[in-house]
């Protein structure tokens, strides 16, 4: 367990525990929604620096002024390594920037956005329309149930699996497992890819050990590649990138990205490359887990 | 300025503000040193989490768990770039840690120390050996002056001069001038190399904007590279490279660093490379002031 729920009422600063010695502070204009849904307690404020953030139990999960870095990276890099992606499915984000991001690729004709808590997509739509007007584009599917049954049982099938999870305490903790990675792997395509949120590179080795363990065992090509935003503590944070054969360096088409147009904020063909280069220590912990970039 | 002053006593955790609406917070475990030089506070407290750390007036300069990314980061970059460094200027930099990297290039001769505020060598000196016992080095001079005035001053020349200063508030603002650089130009020898620590990539465009200005009007090439440490505020954070002529990525032979031995922590060729990666909001802020890498 990395980050510490908070179960205390929000103040002029929100603080967010990260261990029991590590702490980020935000400071609020604003509490614009706080609830308790079946699953953790959801709030959005308003703060001075950051605009809009959502926290789920106390963690923050975005805000408006660096969501753009987190929503880039897990999408553009899975999307710009498949050569066509068309059907996209994203586990968790309920909060639609993932969404918003998936749909700049033209090829895709459909996304279904599997959340297990609506109230994150309600407080989402009402509060912070910078991702979620992206859930009122017709060719989104949102769907409100456990991304764990979903990929059980659906019969769907999909080029990129997208998961958007939060740590792996509470409603996401099964999204860490091996069985729910299994059939993510059964509703891929030929070429499909599986890319996931993997936790802070400096503070949660043994959560990416575990991770990346469980990819090689049932994928080709595993992969970490990592981002940096502003309001997650600790600077380095990843993502993990799973394929049933495609490699995200060396098949990934810089060109295709400058013809694309998208207006990017953090992406670019540079940083691609760039964010599978892992620091030395890193490298030394994970590396037997690692594939060919 | 970016990062404020924090003049209140140390309690059960230390709290770093950024500008007036963040804030990260390290819980402490003991003061170990609080004291105030003719220049700055100077604290040195023993963490829960991080180790010993250094503070300048409430500013986290160093913790022991973290300090390798800076240092190797900040020596490593220019001294494999440049072909073969002897003698190596420091500005700023007392706690050691980058005089200690210096010092793993069997090239480097002489390396020359020159700290403003002898306090915190001393300080180092007793409480953070990990660093600072590299200033027991026979082959470093350690010279307390002000580093504006010597470089104006002194007859000595270097192939690589590390400007490892705090924030442009404070002791360090005039290191962030024209005068400074057009002297550290002064001192460099040919194929003279100069990096910078360059503040904060999301909160600190403004800063970055202007030393490289400055930088540019004097020198052949300029670019900007980045690292991620986990106790500096909103993740990613910047060195400038300056030099005249060597470029920081097409001179630079990773073949060398492998020979080398060295047991980096952070470092290798591929991170040295990734770093001069710019996410793509920098690139477009801070592009029209960048050379060929």
């Amino acid at each position: 367990m990395d980050r510490e729920r908070d179960e205390t009422p929000i103040g002029e600063w929100i603080e967010e525990r990260y261990w029991d010695f590590f702490a980020t502070r935000f400071r609020v204009k604003e509490v614009l929604f706080s609830e308790r849904s079946p699953f953790q307690r959801v709030d959005v404020v308003d703060t001075h620096g950051h605009g809009r953030m959502l926290l789920n139990d106390g963690l923050v999960m975005i805000s408006e002024r660096d969501e753009f870095v987190y929503h880039e990276m897990i999408a553009h890099v899975p999307l710009f390594v498949h050569p066509r992606p068309e059907r996209v499915l994203v586990i968790g984000g309920g909060d639609g920037g993932t969404v918003r991001e998936v749909f700049k690729h033209p090829s895709v004709q459909h996304c279904r956005l599997v959340e297990i808590d609506g109230m994150v997509v309600e407080a989402c739509r009402k509060f912070i329309p910078q991702t979620a007007s992206a859930l009122d584009d017709p060719r989104v599917t949102v769907t409100i149930a456990d991304g764990v049954e979903f990929v059980a049982g659906t019969e769907e099938s999909f080029d990129v699996v997208i998961v958007d999870s939060t740590d792996p305490i509470g409603p996401a903790q099964p999204l860490f497992g091996p069985e729910f990675y299994g059939n993510v792997k059964r509703v891929l395509r030929e070429r499909g890819i599986v890319v996931s949120q993997g936790e802070s590179a400096f503070y949660a080795v043994d959560t990416q050990k575990s991770l990346l363990e469980i990819l090689a065992a049932l994928f080709e090509r595993v992969n970490l590649y990592n981002y940096t935003n502003t309001t997650y503590p600790g600077g380095l944070w990843s993502f993990t990138f799973a394929s049933k054969g495609l490699r995200p360096v060396s098949d990934f088409d810089a060109a295709r990205v400058l013809r694309s147009g998208i207006d990017f904020k953090y992406y670019n063909p540079d940083v691609h490359r760039a964010a599978f280069a892992l620091p030395e220590f890193a490298r030394k912990a994970l590396g037997e887990f690692l594939g060919e970039e």
